[in-house]
Parts: structure tokens; C-alpha cells; sequence
């Protein structure tokens, strides 16, 4: 079996220019020319894009960046090999020797001996200029080009370890053997989106996930809506107590954050030094503590006797809007906090009746974090035919729920379930202030420049 | 740093009920059971769906299934045990011992202590009988219970290992540490779906990949066609020929089968056995043959020259039909085949010029599977900015597609990419004959099921 690894080896050694010294120079990334230890002239081909031009009297030096970490490869090379063609953003092939860098900037460079430019670049036409930081609502305005940028370049690499760490933290590889005392599974499942089709599946896996992209006509220009954003969507079966269902919900957020700081530290690193000063530390408090517990009641008591003065006076019933959400986050020492049983007027139909009184409430849960407000929202949901029964009748709706009360007329399971909006988990963990800065193509309200 | 087994296993111990004999009888899987080897009478908690019902006079043998394997675990109870209630369908959570089974169809067995029913299913109204074998037909009318029989749970657990395989082929996991002599590193992406914004992408990664749904407004009842579909699409920059492309396209098919057949063997056993006899075969056929290459231009003279009378009559410049396309995969011996360079005029603007002449073709290619026909579409990339502009010129679509001639005026490269219809994927390796049976809610031209 060939793993796509080994076959693009294959394929670049095939496709390879044939090479002066009858070796071939093997194709790497950036990532794995910086990545080598102890260089020692290896011939190698890097690809990528010009970052940095600095022409001294007899050397020339380039930064080739390819995408593959936020570092670029310097390339030395002999001022003959100076041209107007070896400018900011234009596209090289650069063939050379491996070295031992002199400086202590890097552990490597690469000895040019021969530069292509495959692409040019004009840097009167391109709108990001050479040494200069724009600011993340200039590079807005260019979704095509703004990947190129270190910043974008950082977010996405922490978007797709995090979406990677997702994958895992759900459907562990197959390759790792589990020791044969630990036989305990985690049978997991992709399907189309949505909770009541995840439920659908859950009557017959016991642990079910969805992860992909979701619509919502949101009339919104805020800092954390999206019309096209990116659900995470977990359900499991014979679950009874909102207790097990927010360990599920803790482990994802931290076990992906530790993931991603741990496969990412640089990227992770510029954004929290450039965009989100204190981030870092704020993201440890986050990871190093315990998420809170609070009632819905207790957040409206809560929200009562702050002396601060709300938009929207706080009340038993009512929803829970952003200021109160930064309010009980605040509160609770900027440590992320569940509020859990809502009133059973406020929630769909599906959630679980907690059967209590006066004030009836469901066996719901939302997570508030720092900087975001809500970034999960679950519950139990209503195994019981007859309180789902009573309750769709009374929404008209008997009719068409037909197929979901069949969920419970055969063989029905206590379970239960959330939703995380990825795109607000990552600007949770990376602090970027808007949401549109954390996915490639943001898609909202009267605006799909791409 | 805790994954999902060891939280899983964690709230599972807490929540699970006070038992008798003091030790707690920890939650297992069906799949975490059947795998015990030598079973000695370890107290486990399963919970499932009742399979199937043996009443004899001092025992009852029940099956039970949680969708973690298509095997059942069997139940060995005493007579007392035995209910209406233990019905097909039903939900049920059993404690006892787990003890190697005197019966060679399995190893091991629970003897149970304590069955609990925790919802019942009515027989008369289920629509699925008790040790019938009822056919794909039939079950696509009941979308929302069809993943509680075996063929629908094998499908989908093959459907969701090959999700997982196709994400590892382009980003295998970083906890795989990359011996030191191979430093080829693969930086990909997930991004929005569509190849246009894939190529924004790789102007600044150099390989990349999306795998979601796609929407298709086509009004067609085919079985090989939905309104919904997912797709893997991937671009790679500095890619310079189809050969190198239809490397990486061959390796993604032939990899992902590998990983399913090893992980998975008995859900594919299940489907080749059942619902596609001779498929096995044919699958191996497939995957330890090297994929043909013919061109457009002779794919077309071999169809001229077929005894067979085709509806549509072949000639150059018309597109394949597929009446076309499955002669070919036929007259190629049954293995999937690539067939590149097109018309130019059959193919979309983007697609790179062969400036060949007079039949003026470009370097696109389609890959022809048996059984499926079409199963991945990709090509070269129009990388020459003036090229792009002649086309785009001609087509009056100049002005809607600056940013996309902004990736050719800064810093452009040679690139190409694909998509993989993934549902004809599955039909592919597992031979079944309609597309709506191997996602979990299809939706096409005026259904909407669910």
C-alpha cells in the first residue's frame, strides 16, 4: 500500500528536471528543507513564492515561502543571478544545495545554483506590498490573493490541524491498535448535516458526528455570524445526564486546542502576538481550569444584580442576549461556562422536558466563552413518545413528524447531542476579533465577493 | 491530554448504574466485546438493539446490536428472563459476564444477569420483519430506520472508513513521525467546496483538498446521479503533466479501497456477497491492474470500430455517453481507464490549451470505472495569462473573472487538480447498483424523503 507521501516522491522524482551533476535534485517543501538537521550540501529543488528580495553588493538573498509553515527558506545566491524578475510575490523554482545557515536566523539555507521564475509578479498591480503589515480588514477586500499573506497563511494552518483534530478526537485511527484491556469504541459516523438526521443515525450507531458546511439566511453584518459556516455535530445514544454530555463537550475544546498548539506553535504564536495580544494567556486560563456550571436561573439572578446596566433587562423567560453572555462570562473569571436547564418556551420542540415547576424548563445546555459569547449549544433529547406526541400536536406539527416519532415508537434510547460553530471555536482559541477573517471564503449578508 | 475513548470510558464508569457485586460492570461495545479474547467472565454493561429472539425452554439467545460492528453479540439468559417486551427492534441494556461461547459461530458470549428494555418497538407496526431479507428497494422508503438493518449498516460504516481514509491520504496524521531522510511534506487544506477557489488556494499551498457536499440542480432519475453529493477535490501546484496527475488520482482510488478491505472486511464481504455477487473479483481485478490511458481521439476510433450500434453515433468533437464510456471500460478488459485531451470546445475555459492542431484539444482527463462509468474529472490548468484572457474574451467574461486572472498576473504557476464523485465511489468498490443506497438521506429531482 502507497500512502499519497511516498507517491508524490514517486511523481517528483519522475517529473524532476534532469540535473547538471547527474544527480537528481530532490523535490522538498520549505517545511522539509527548514526541517533537515545537520545539512550537509544536499541537492534539493524547492517551489514556492517570494517573500523577501535583499540584493548586497555580492550576494543575493531570497525567502521562498510555499505554504507549508509560516517560515520561509533563505536562499543564497550569487548577485549574477540578480534580476527585476526576482520580485516580491512572483513564483520560483530554485535548485541547490542544502546548508548550514552562518546565521543564527536559521539552521538552514539553500546554496542557489540555479533560479527559475515561473511566475512574475508585478508589484505596482499587486496589492500587498513588500515589508508592510496590512491590517486583516485591507486583506478582506482580497480573498483570492490574501492566502498569501503570513497572517491568512497562519489562520488556515491552525484551521486545517483543527479540523484534522476534530476528525481524531471522534474517529481515532485505525492504525493505532487499542490494547486489548481497553476494549472500549468509538464507532463514529459522517452524514449529511443536521441534528434530527444525526439522530436518525444514532437508533443505530451509538456515537454519531457530522462536519461540514451549514447555511443560515442570517440577516447579520456582525463580528460572529457567517451565511455559510462550518458545524461540527456530535449525538449519542444511551446517554442520560447533560453532565456526560458537557465532558464530551470540554474534551473537543480542549483536546483540539492542545492539538492544534502543539502541531502548530508558530502560527498559533503569530496570531495571538500580532492580532490578539494576551490571547495566549487567556487561552491557558481556558484550558488549565474547569468549565462552570450555572443554571439558566441562576445566570438570570445573576444578570439582576449586576450593577451594569443592560440594553435588555434580564428576566426569567427571556433569551439570553450578547451582553448577558459577556456579562456571565465575565463573571465566572473569563472561564468558559455552561448554562444549563432553559425554559421550555425558549427551546425546539425535540429538547428533553425536565418535568419540574413553576417555571418548566428543558434539559438544555449552551456554552459561553471568553471574546465569543455562544460557542456550543446541546441537549437531551425527548426519548419519550408521548411528551413529543403532546408536544408536536400542540405545534401542529404532528403530521409532518411522523418518521421522527417513529425514532421513538421503536425502540427509543435516552440521548442526546451538540452543535460547535468551528469558525467561532477558532477565533475563541486564536482571538481574531472577526469571524470573517477565520474562513477562506466568507459568504454573508448581501456579500459573496468570491 | 485526554482523547474521546479514555473520556468516553471515563463518564461511561461514572454514569453507569450501583451493581450488585460491588465492582462496577464497565460499558463495552458490542465491537469492544466480541474483540475479548479468552473471556473470562469480565462484568460488562452492553447496550443495543435486539436482533434477533430465541425463545428455548430453559434458555433465551438474544442479539444485540449497537452499529460499532455488523456482528451481534450474543445474549445467553435464563428462561425467567424472557418477556414480550424482548422483541425485534427493541432497545435494551444487559449486564453480565462475558464467557467464552460453547457455540464455534462466536468466541465469546454474555451471560446475562440483568436485561433491562429501554424502549420498546411493536412488531406489527415496524416495517422491517424479523429475519427477512428485505430488498434495497423496499428500505430506501423508510430513510429514517434503514441504518437499523445490516446492509445499510454495513454500507455506512464502509462510507464512513473511507471518509477517514481519503482524509488521511492527503493529510496523514501528525502524530506519524516522518523518518528523517524523507522530508516531502504535504501541507493540505480544507477549504469551501469548488475548484476555482481550490486554485486560490494553491497560489499559496501547494497541495490542497475540500471533501463536502455539493449541490447539483440536475433533473435526472439516473442511478448514478443526486441533487446532493459529496466530492473530493485536490490541486497541486508546480504540477506540470496529466501523467503526474493521474498518479495522485490512481493512488487516492487504490488507497482508500486498501484501507476499507483491511479495515472493514466483513461490511464489504457483506455487500460484494448479497448484493453484488462477482464484485469481489472484479475489485481485485481493479486494484492489482495499472489503470489504462487512451486519448479522447482514440477513445473515439475504438468506438467507431465497435460492432456495437450505440444511440448516440460517435465522432470526434461530441461528448461520451455512457453507452460510450462503459463500451470502453469493457473493451479496456474491466479496468478503470483514463481518457485525456479533449475537444477544446467540449470542455470548460479554464482548462489547459495543448495548442495542438487542427483538432485543437486540452489537457483535461476523465476517468472511466466499470459498473459507474465517469468517476473523476480533472485537468491541467490554464496557467498563461494570455491564454486565459483570449478565452475569457471570447466568452464575454472577462470582466466577472479579474480575480481569477489575478492568480495568473501574480505569481502564477503550473497546476492541475480533480474531483472524485465520492457516492460512485462507493458504488464502485462495493457494487451497489443505485447511488441512493450509500448516502444516508438522498436527496434528488422532487424528493426530499427527509
Amino acid at each position: 500500500m502507497f500512502g499519497a507521501r511516498c507517491l508524490l516522491r514517486a511523481l517528483r522524482s519522475c517529473s524532476s528536471a534532469p540535473c547538471p551533476r547527474h544527480r537528481p535534485a530532490a523535490r522538498v517543501s520549505v517545511r522539509g528543507a527548514l526541517g533537515v538537521q545537520n545539512a550537509n550540501g544536499e541537492r534539493v529543488t524547492v517551489q514556492g513564492w517570494i517573500r523577501s528580495v535583499r540584493s548586497q553588493k555580492e550576494v543575493l538573498f531570497l525567502h521562498v515561502n510555499d505554504g507549508s509553515s509560516l517560515e520561509s527558506l533563505q536562499v543564497v545566491a550569487d548577485s549574477s543571478f540578480d534580476s527585476r524578475e526576482l520580485a516580491f510575490g512572483s513564483s520560483v523554482e530554485v535548485q541547490g544545495q542544502l546548508v548550514k545557515s552562518p546565521s543564527k536566523k536559521q539552521n538552514v539555507e539553500l546554496k542557489a545554483e540555479k533560479i527559475e521564475v515561473v511566475g512574475n509578479c508585478d508589484a505596482k498591480a499587486f496589492p500587498f506590498k513588500y515589508k508592510e503589515r496590512h491590517p486583516l480588514e485591507y486583506l478582506r477586500q482580497y480573498p483570492h490573493l490574501r492566502c498569501r499573506t503570513n497572517i491568512l497563511g497562519s489562520i488556515l494552518r491552525v484551521r486545517s490541524e483543527a479540523t484534522a483534530a476534530i476528525h481524531s478526537f471522534f474517529k481515532p485511527s485505525s492504525k493505532i491498535k487499542v490494547p486489548e484491556e481497553n476494549f472500549f469504541n468509538i464507532p463514529v459516523f459522517l452524514t449529511v448535516s443536521g441534528q434530527l438526521h444525526l439522530e436518525v443515525m444514532s437508533g443505530a450507531f451509538t456515537q454519531v458526528f457530522t462536519f461540514g458546511p451549514t447555511f443560515r439566511a442570517e440577516n447579520s453584518q456582525s463580528r460572529r455570524h457567517l451565511a455559510e459556516f462550518y458545524m461540527v455535530e456530535a449525538e449519542i445514544s444511551f446517554l442520560e445526564s447533560l453532565q456526560d454530555l458537557m465532558q464530551v463537550m470540554e474534551s473537543l475544546f480542549k483536546t483540539t486546542a492542545m492539538t492544534v498548539l502543539s502541531n502548530c506553535p508558530k502560527d498559533v504564536e503569530l496570531c495571538h502576538k500580532f492580532i490578539a495580544p494576551g490571547q495566549k494567556d487567556r487561552l491557558e486560563h481556558m484550558l488549565k481550569n474547569n468549565f462552570l456550571i450555572i443554571s439558566y436561573t441562576e445566570a438570570v439572578e445573576i444578570l439582576k444584580q449586576a450593577s451594569q446596566n443592560f440594553t435588555f433587562t434580564p428576566e426569567w423567560g427571556a433569551d439570553l442576549h450578547t451582553e448577558h453572555e459577556k456579562y456571565l462570562v465575565k463573571h465566572c473569571g473569563d472561564i468558559p461556562v455552561f448554562v444549563i436547564n432553559y425554559p421550555r418556551a425558549l427551546k425546539p420542540f425535540y429538547m428533553r422536558d425536565n418535568e419540574d415547576g413553576p417555571q418548566h424548563t428543558v434539559a438544555a445546555v449552551d456554552l459561553l466563552v471568553p471574546g465569543v459569547g455562544e460557542l456550543f449549544g446541546g441537549s437531551l433529547r425527548e426519548e419519550r413518545c408521548h411528551f413529543l406526541e403532546q408536544r408536536l400536536a400542540r405545534l401542529g406539527l404532528t403530521e409532518a413528524y411522523q418518521w421522527y416519532l417513529d425514532l421513538r415508537r421503536f425502540g427509543s434510547v435516552p440521548h442526546g447531542g451538540f452543535g460547535m460553530g468551528f469558525e467561532r471555536y477558532l477565533q475563541c482559541i486564536l482571538g481574531i476579533d472577526n469571524i470573517k477573517d477565520v474562513i477562506p471564503f466568507p459568504r454573508f449578508t448581501h456579500s459573496c465577493l468570491l
